[in-house]
């Protein structure tokens, strides 16, 4: 049975947002219909409109309290409470993204098609609003760190927070199809997980002898 | 002055192609039109099909001369000649992939649209077609190094490729917002290049002690 406007019911709205999500997820933001939208939340698309006036609008809204409120808000939380050790930090990112992956699955692969991708359909919108204050302080943190000798001197500060998405996003965006790639065939996402900060832990600590440091890079 | 068909010139199919991943990586193959090749290509709407039929066959002659016969072809380049290192091997595999994003630079934004992102216009094709057997080698000499104490035991085999490609391509497709996004600032292709090398070379290594090998992980 379809809601109609004017029997607004309190779930309605944060329905047709994860409606809108999986949907965008699957197929894309220029892919998908408000009809669409309404459908998978059991509503008509007059419902739709009643919510959100426009796909704009809607786009907004996604942006504000998915991407932002739910996704980046949960990720930041791993650069709280872990003080300033850029190794406890860099673990506490990569397992909230892990988990954010469970929690919400259809946001690595809207990450990669609408936020990273050339002309994503949400890159712009959230460029001009995420604050990345706590990201900064993540940054400020491996450089001081890197100055006190704690951290491997070759790693650039500016692009390890960038690095740690890369690494658990971009897999995880097609963690569906891991199994039909023989080269990767059966993991799963703890797997991923214990990879990655195997990488990262030792990527980021300051070698002990100087042979690894004098390594050539054009 | 247009091309028509019946006028053929040598170069009229390779300037398609070209054009064709412009468009592809600026707008995504959804939102390209044939007409839109054409104009770009300098020739009709016609001569497209004269030499390409329908927009499916254009698609199958990106992925396998593009794709697969230009960047895959070049990058697994990079997995030749280097013996069984798989540290030369990896950082082999960054700078194939740094220079392939110069010389190429439609490539990496494409990648991340049409080929990682669920429901991409290029994925399955290119899953139906590519040959891996160079990246198997590599997946097995990192394997092997790693069974003989010289790899970090930590990192997984099968994820590694994948890692090294998802550090380099994932920031590359977004170079040109770099410097709009505070937190990067201004970086060049070659800092990244270093950085992940940094990161990679040092991650790999295997640890001389214990200590880090110990860390917990869920």
């Amino acid at each position: 049975m379809k809601t109609k406007p004017g029997q607004e019911s309190p779930g309605v709205r944060a329905k047709l947002l994860d409606a809108a999500v999986s949907l965008f997820s699957e197929q894309g933001v220029a892919g998908t219909t408000v009809a669409e939208i309404a459908r998978r939340g059991g509503v008509t698309s007059a419902m739709v409109h009643y919510y959100f006036k426009s796909k704009d609008q809607l786009l907004d809204a996604v942006v504000e309290e998915k991407l932002i409120g739910q996704f980046i808000a949960f990720v930041a939380g791993g650069l709280d409470g872990n003080g300033a050790d850029p190794f406890a930090l860099t673990e506490g990112l990569v397992w909230r993204i892990v988990e954010a992956s469970d929690r919400m699955p259809w946001l690595p692969p809207l990450w990669m098609r609408e936020v990273i991708s050339e002309g994503g359909a949400l890159r712009e919108k959230l460029i001009r609003r995420v604050d990345l204050a706590k990201q900064e302080r993540f940054k400020a943190c491996v450089a001081a760190a890197q100055k006190r000798g704690a951290v491997n001197p070759g790693v650039n500060p500016q692009l390890l927070f960038m690095s740690v998405v890369a690494l658990t996003m971009l897999p995880l965006s097609m963690a569906k199809s891991w199994d039909r790639i023989p080269l990767i065939g059966r993991v799963s996402k703890r797997d991923l997980g214990r990879h990655v900060i195997a990488l990262l832990m030792r990527g980021l600590s300051a070698p002990s002898g100087s042979s690894k440091s004098k390594r050539k890079t054009p």
